[in-house]
C-alpha cells in the first residue's frame, strides 16, 4: 500500500498535514496513515463569513458559467479516478471496485449538473388578471453545509456539491472524522478545476472543515447556512434536523435505511441471489442502501436460503486493494461489536444465525473482517427493525404478498426496497399506491446501486431529503413567485373591489 | 346582524354547538356570537386513528375520482360563497368585499386541484442500464394537519385540504381558537360535497378539531401525521418546526411576513398609492402579506407621502359588514395593545407618527377600531424589523436601487415584497438572484392578493413552506424512485463489477 | 325513437334546419331524421373573418377567465348527458352506453382544461450572459379549424375545442356530413355556457360549418386558420396535411389505426376474451382505436379462439338505444360493401373466417348490421395490413414474442397496441424502445377507450398528432423564447467578440 | 491562407476527396479550395439502410451512454476549435469571431445533449381506474436527415446531430452544396469521438451525404427516414413540407426570417447601435436572424439613423481571417446580384439608400463584398417583406407602439424580433400574447445570437419547427401513452358499461 504516493498524486502534501491532529487510520489493518489537522469551533464563523463573501459574487456569475466549472471537475475526477478510488478504498475500506464506482458517481453526476446549469426551470404561469403575468424562477440561495459519512466519502460531497454550485452557491464540507483525507483529495481536485477556469470562481467558493460535533454543531447553528445536507446516522438527524428548523434552515436528511427484499414465487432465483450478496455484502454492509432484511415466500424459501448461505461461503473477504475481494473490513471495532451485539439479541428471539463471526484476526489484528450474515428470523423483532451498519441479512419468509409488504414497510426507516418477481401484478403491486412506502422501490434489483438520474432519499426517519437527479437541485435555491403587472390598471385577484377616491 | 340565519344556512345546528366552552366573539362589537364544544387533547389520537384508517380506503380511491370530491366542494362553496363570506367577516372582521374573495380563493383553489387529479405528475427516467427502465412516482402519504390562523380562517384551509384531498390524504384541521365557526361551516360545506360525491369517500377524511395549544401539540408530534401545514405567527413556527422535525415529519410552514414596496422614480404614483392603501390597509393590517415597509426615492419621496397621508384619512372604518366600508377592527385588545406599544417603540427612535388612534370607541366600546398609521422612520430600527400585525405602515427614504433592495431584505421575515417602478432594468434588478429575497416579489402591484395558480410562501423566519399552485401539491405526496429491470441480465450502476460464481 | 323532442331539448328549433339541404339519415333503420342547412364554401371567407375578429378579443381575455367559460361547458354538458347521449346513438349508430361514455369525455376534458387554465406553463431558463434572463411562454395563435369523424361525433370536438379556448383560440368545426345534428347540439350548448359566462366572450367564438369537401378544402387551405385539427381516414390525411404545409399551417392529424393485441402465455384469458369482444365489436368496429388484429400465442391459440368464436357468437345485436344491446348498425351500406369486400380478400388467401354476414335485414331493410367476424390469417397479408372500418378481427398465431412485436408493426398506421400477460419481462419488453411502436400501447387492457389524460394519437399513418391531455395543449399555442437583457452591456452568446467603435 | 494544412489537421485526406467532382470555392476570393466527391441520388437507399440497421442497434444503447458518445463529441470539438472555425470562415465567409463561436455553439449543445441523456423525461400520470396506472414515455424513433445550408454550415448540423444521438437516432446528413468540407470535417471529428467511444456505435450511425437537389429529394421522400430536419430558404421548405407530409413524416422546419427591431423614446441608444450594427452586419447579413427591419420611434429617429450611417460607414469589410474585419463577403454573386436588386426595388418605392455598393472589387475580383446598406422606407412595401439574404437594413419611423408591432408582425416570416426600450410596459407589451408573434422575441438584444438553451425557431413561413433546447428534444423521439392494468378487473375509461356473459 503505497499510499503515500496516491496522496502526493492527489495534491495532499506536507503543508495539508502540518499540525495535523487528528488520526487517520485504514480500517484495512488500523495503521494509522496520516494525521489531519482540524478546526477549532471557534474558527467556524470566518469559515463561514468567508462562504458568505463568496456567494455574493458567485450568484452574479451565469448559470451556464458555473456549469463551466463543474465540467472541470468532471474532467479532473475522471485523471484523478484511480488515485481517489484508492484513497476511498483506503481510508473507508470498501474494495477498489466500489471506490471506482463511487468517483464514477462524481463523474456521472458532474455531467448531469452542466446540463442543468442551462436548464433551472422555473415556470411561467397564466395570471387571471388582464396586463399581468405571473412567472416562478428560482435563486441561488447562500452557504451550503454538506454533512457527510465515512461509507460514502466522496460520492455525497460531489451530489451535494456539484448541484449546489451549479444553482449558484458555495459549499462547506464537514467529512467524516473517519475520512478527512479523501475529503482534501476532493478540495485539491476542485482547486485544480478552478485553476482552469479563472477568476470568475471566488475564494471560498468550497471549504473543507475538519473536526468533530461541536465543529458540526457550529455549522448547523448557524443561521448564514440556510442549507445543511446531512448523511448519516437517525440519530444524527435526529439532533440535526430540529436545529436546523428552529432557526429556520432547510435540510436535507439523508439517514438510516433498513432495507428490504421480497422474493416472490416467480422470482428468477438465480439474478435474486446475486443481487442479495451484492446489495447485503457489499461495502461490507455498511451501505445506507444495503439490504438488511429479505421476506422469501414459502414456495421458494427452501430452495433459497441454503444457495445463499452457499453463496454467502464463498464470499471472498480480505484487504479491499487486492483484486477478487468482495468484501473488505468493517470501519472498526465499535462497528464490530454493534454486529455482534445484533446477532446475540437476534439468536435471543430464537432466530437461526448463519456466519458473522470474525475472520482474518491472525493477519489484520487490527483490521475488523468478518463473514457475513444471514439471520433467520420466526418474526420481525424490535433488533430486525433498527439498522445495524454491518453485513447481517435477516431472513423471513412470507406467503401472502400483502403481509410481505405490510412488513417491509413496518419498520421506522424508509429508504430503499426491492421485489424479485416475473409475474406484473406482483411487480406493480410493490409499487403502487399501497406498496412500498421507500423512496426507492425497485424491481428486480437490489436495493443499492441507484443511478444519479433519480432523485435518492426517502421518508420517515430516513429523514425525507433527496439529493441527486430529478428535481432534487430545487432544494439547493430560494424559489420566488413573480406576478408582474404592465397595465395601468390595478386589478385585484379574486375580483376583490376596494376602491379608494 | 343576523348570523343565527347565517349559521343556520351553513348547515351549522344547536347539535354542533351543544356543549359548547370556547366562547366565539366578533372583533366588530366584542359580542359573543356562540359558545362552541372543544375537544380534550387526549381524545386526539381517536381523531388521528379514524383518519388514519380513511387513509387506508381513500388513497385507493383513483386520483381522478378523488378530483370530483373537490370539484363538488367548488359547487357546494359557489353557493354557499355570500353566507361564508358573511361569517368570515363576523368573526374575522375583514371587510364583505374580503370575506367574499376568500372563498373566490377556495373556489379558484378547487378548480385547480381538479385539474391537478388527473396529473400528479412524476417523470419517466433514461436508465444508464440495457433492459431497465426508471421513473420517479408520486404517493398518498399519510394524514394531513391543518393549522389556520385567524386572519384567513377558510382559504388557509382550502389551500391545504384541495390539494390534500386530490393527493390520496385525509385532513385533520385545527382552526384559530378564534374563528371556530367558520371552520364548523367549511366542514358542513364539505360534508355537503361528499353526500353528493357517495360511498368512495371513508369516515373520517376530514375531522375539524377545535381546541387550544394543548390539542395543537397532540397533532404537531404524532408520528402518524406526517405532514404538518402551518399558518400563523414566526414564534408558533418556531415551536412546531423542531417538534415535526424531531419525528421525522415534513412541516409546511406559512409564518411572519414583514413585507416591503420600493416606490422607484419611475414609479406610476397614481397607482402606487392605491396599491399602498389597499395592501397596507386591508384586512386591518392582518394580512401576512399586509404591506408593512415601504423604501420611497428620494426624488418622489415628498409627493408621495403627503398624498398618502392624505388617502389614509379617507379610509372609512367601520363594521366590515357595511358597504363602503374599507377597514374593519383589529382582532381583539391584544392586537391593540400591540400595535400601540410598536408606534411608542417607533416614536422613541424619532420617527414621526401619522395615525395610528383608536377610533369608533363610543359606537363599538370593545370593538377596537384604529386608523390606519404612517410611521416615517429614520433608519430601520428593530421595532421595523419586527412583525406587529396592525395597520402600521413604516416609511423611509433611499437614493440607490441596491440599497433600498439590501433594506428590503435586511428583516428577517422573507414572504412577500414588490417594486413599483416603469423601468424594466429596475424591475428586473428587483426579481433577478440579487433581488429581493421573499417568495413572493411583485411588480407595479402590492405585495398582498396572490393568485392561487402560484406557489404562495417564503424562505427564512417565513418558514419556507409553499402551497397553493405550481408543484405545491409534492408536499403532499411521497415521492418514490424506481428502477425496474425487465432483462435477464444483473448490471450494475457506474459499472461496477462484483461477480460472485 | 322520439328524436325531435330530443333535438328541442337540446335547443335545435325549425330556424337552425330552415332551409335544410342535407339530408341526415341515422343507420339504426336508414329514415330520414332532419334536413341540415348546408354552407356555401365561396362563405368560408365570412366565417374565418368573423373568428379572426373574435380571436383578437380573445386573446386578451385572461386564461383562467377563458376557464371559466370551458368550466360552464362542462356544466351544461352534465345536464345534456343524456339528451346529447342518445343523439350521438341516433346518428352514428353507437350504443347508448358508448353515447354516454362519449359525452362522459367531453365532460373531463373540460374538467382537465379549467385547471390548465392556470398553468399553460412556460420555462424560465438559465442564461449564460450576466444581467438576462431567459423565458419561454405560450401564446394564443388563432382561429383552430377542427374536422371531425362520424364514429365519434362529439367528443373529437370537444377535445379540440375544451383546449383550444382555453389556450385563446377561437374554433370553426366542420363536422362529418353523416353527424350535423349532434355538432349543432354541441354548439347550442356552448352558447348556454356563453351566455352564463358574458361578454368576454366575442361573437363567433365557436361556429360550425356544414357541408363537403369543398367546403373543408375552403377551411384547410386558408392561411388565416394557423392550427387544422383533422380526425379521419389515412387518405384525407394524405390531402389534408401537404395542403397545410404548402402554406406553413400547423397540422393535428388523427388518422388511421390498425390495431393490435398480444396474447401471450401467461396472459389471464379470461379478461382477454373481454377485452377483445369489447374493443373488437364496440361501436360496430368503427373506433379508429378498435382492435383489427390479434396475435395469440400457440400454446394458448387453441384455447383462446374457441372461447372468442362462442363469446362473439353472443353478442347482441339491434337498435343501439335499446338496453342489452352490444352492437348497433354499421354507419352505412358503402361500408357494409368494404366490409365484405375484405372478407373476400381474406378469405382468397386462405383465411378462415367466423361470422361477417349481414344481419337483422328483415327488421331493418335499410339498417346495415353485421355479426362480428373473426378471421384467422396464414401470414399478415396486404388486407389485413389495411384498416377496414368494421368489426373484422384477423388473428395469426405466433411462437416468439419479438415476432409478434414485429408484425404488430409491420403495418403503415400507429396508433393503439396492447399486450396481454402477466410476464413483467414480456409486459416491459412491449412497452420498450424496442416494443410497439405505436402512440397508445397499453398491458392488459385493450387498444381502445383511453382516458383524457394521456395524449391521444400515433406517429407513422395515424398522422403524428397529439390530443387531449399532456401537454397536447401545447399543439394549440404558439411559443415565443424570450431573452430580456436588463444590464448596460450587450454581452453576446457563445463568448463572440464584434467591437465596433 | 494555408487551407491545406488546416483540412490535414481536421483529418481530411487526399483518401476523402478522390474522384471529386463538386468544386468548393472560398466566398473570400472565389478561389477554389478542393473538389469533392458527390453521392449519386441512386446511392441514398443505401445510405439509409445503413443508417435503419444502425438505427436497430444504437436504440438499444441506454440513453446515458449514448450521451457519453456525444461528450467525446464535445471534447473533440474543443480541441479543433481553431481549425474548425477557420475552415468555416474559408467556407462560408463569415469573419473568424463567428467561426469560433459557431464552434462554441456546437460544444454548448454538446454539453446540454449529455445532461439530457439522463433525462429525456416522460410522465407518470394519475389514472382514474383502480389497480391502473398511466404513462408517458419517448422513444428513438429512426434516423434523422438533416438538410442545413450555408451559413450556419456546422452549428445546425450540431444542434441536430447533438440531440438525434441522445435521443437514439442515427443521422443523415446533407450539407449546403457550397460547404461540404466543414461537413466533411465534423464528420471526421466524430469519428474521432466515435473511435474512443468503442464498439456500441454501430457503423453508419453518422453519415454524410453531398450533392443536389436530386439527392435531397431521395432523403426527404424516404418512408424511412422518420424525421426530416431542414434549415435554409421558405422557397426550400415549401417544397420540403408538403413532400414530408405526403409521407407522414415529421418535418423540423427552420426557414426564412425578416427579423425586426423596435427602438423606442426610452430606448439606451448607444446600445441599440451596437445591437443593430452587429446583427444587421454581422455574417455580412446573411443569417437566418440578421436584422432586416428597423421601426424608431419618431422622437429619437433623427438622432439614431445619422449615427448609424455614421457607425456603418466604418464597418472594417474585408479578408474575414483577418483580425480587425468585421464584415466579410457575400456567399457568391448570385447572392450580390439579389441584394443590388432589392436596393433597386426599394429605391423604385421612393426610399433612400445609404451604402449597399460593391466594395474591394480590385483586391478581390471574384469576392463579393458590398458596404451594408441602410434603407430608410416610406411605408412596408413588398421588397421589405421578403428576406432578402444580404446586409440590407429597412428603417421606418413610427409613433405607436402598437402600429410598430403590427408592422412587425405584418410579414409572413416569424423568426425572431426585439424591442430596445427601458419602459417596462412597453417590453412586456412586446412579449406579451398581443405582442410579437415570432418564435424568438428579445429585449435590450439583438434578434440574432440565441443561447442554445432556449427553443429555437419560429411561425408561419418560418416553418415551425424547434430545435436546440428546452423541449425540442421531442421532436427526434416518438411519444408512446401506456396505460398497464395489474388489477384482475376489466374497468372501462369513462364509466361505460359493456358486459358479456
Amino acid at each position: 500500500m503505497n499510499y503515500a504516493e496516491i496522496l502526493t498524486r492527489l495534491g495532499i502534501g506536507e503543508a495539508d498535514l502540518a499540525g495535523g491532529s487528528l488520526a487517520v487510520r485504514t480500517p484495512i489493518d488500523g495503521s494509522e496513515i496520516a494525521k489531519v489537522p482540524e478546526l477549532a469551533p471557534e474558527k467556524m464563523a470566518d469559515v463561514i463569513a468567508t462562504s458568505k463573501a463568496a456567494f455574493k459574487k458567485w450568484r452574479m456569475v451565469p448559470a451556464p458559467r458555473r456549469g463551466e466549472l463543474v465540467r472541470l471537475l468532471g474532467e479532473e475526477l475522471r485523471a484523478a479516478k484511480d488515485d481517489l478510488g484508492q484513497l476511498v478504498t483506503l481510508e473507508a475500506g470498501k474494495i477498489f471496485q466500489e471506490g471506482l464506482g463511487e468517483v464514477q458517481e462524481m463523474i456521472d453526476i458532474c455531467d448531469f449538473a452542466v446540463g442543468l446549469s442551462r436548464q433551472l426551470y422555473g415556470l411561467t404561469i397564466a395570471s387571471e388578471r388582464p396586463g399581468h403575468r405571473m412567472q416562478e424562477t428560482w435563486h441561488p440561495i447562500g452557504p451550503v453545509g454538506i454533512i457527510s459519512a465515512f461509507n460514502f466519502p466522496v460520492a455525497v460531497w460531489s451530489w451535494n456539491a456539484a448541484l449546489a454550485l451549479v444553482c449558484g452557491n458555495p459549499v462547506i464540507w464537514k467529512p467524516s472524522e473517519k475520512t478527512p483525507l479523501t475529503a482534501l483529495a476532493c478540495q485539491k481536485i476542485l482547486e485544480k478545476a478552478i485553476a482552469r477556469f479563472g477568476d470568475d470562481a471566488p475564494a471560498g467558493l468550497s471549504q473543507v472543515v475538519i473536526g468533530g460535533a461541536a465543529l458540526g454543531e457550529a455549522l448547523v447553528t448557524s443561521e448564514d447556512v440556510p442549507v445543511i445536507s446531512a448523511t448519516g446516522s437517525t440519530r444524527m438527524g435526529r439532533i440535526v434536523g430540529p436545529k436546523v428548523a428552529e432557526r429556520f434552515g432547510r435540510s436535507i436528511l439523508e439517514l438510516g435505511g433498513n432495507n428490504a427484499m421480497i422474493v416472490s414465487p416467480t422470482a428468477d432465483l438465480e439474478m435474486a441471489v446475486r443481487a442479495i450478496v451484492f446489495s447485503a455484502v457489499g461495502t461490507a454492509g455498511q451501505r445506507c442502501t444495503t439490504l438488511r432484511r429479505l421476506f422469501v415466500h414459502d414456495s421458494v424459501y427452501d430452495q433459497l436460503i441454503p444457495r445463499l448461505v452457499k453463496a454467502y461461503a464463498g464470499v471472498p473477504a480480505g484487504n479491499p486493494l487486492e483484486q477478487g475481494v468482495l468484501m473488505g473490513p468493517l470501519i472498526d471495532s465499535d462497528s464490530f461489536d454493534r454486529m455482534q451485539g445484533s446477532l446475540a439479541a437476534a439468536k435471543e428471539t430464537g432466530a437461526t444465525v448463519h456466519g458473522g463471526a470474525r475472520q482474518l484476526e491472525d493477519k489484520f489484528p487490527n483490521g475488523y473482517y468478518v463473514t457475513p450474515a444471514i439471520v433467520e428470523m420466526k418474526s420481525q423483532e424490535q433488533v430486525m427493525k433498527d439498522e445495524t451498519f454491518a453485513p447481517i441479512l435477516y431472513v423471513m419468509r412470507y406467503s401472502d404478498l400483502d403481509d410481505a409488504i405490510d412488513m417491509q414497510n413496518d419498520v421506522p426507516q424508509g429508504l430503499s426496497s426491492c421485489i424479485f418477481s416475473t409475474d406484473v401484478r406482483e411487480t406493480e403491486a410493490f409499487l403502487s399506491d399501497a406498496g412500498s412506502d421507500c423512496g426507492i422501490a425497485n424491481v428486480n434489483i437490489g436495493p443499492s446501486g441507484a443511478e444519479i438520474g433519480g432523485a435518492f432519499g426517502g421518508e420517515k426517519e430516513t429523514g425525507g431529503g433527496r439529493e441527486s437527479g430529478s428535481d432534487a437541485w430545487k432544494a439547493y435555491m430560494r424559489r420566488a413567485t413573480n406576478t408582474i403587472n404592465y397595465s395601468r390598471e390595478l386589478p385585484l385577484a379574486q375580483g376583490i373591489k376596494f376602491d379608494i377616491d
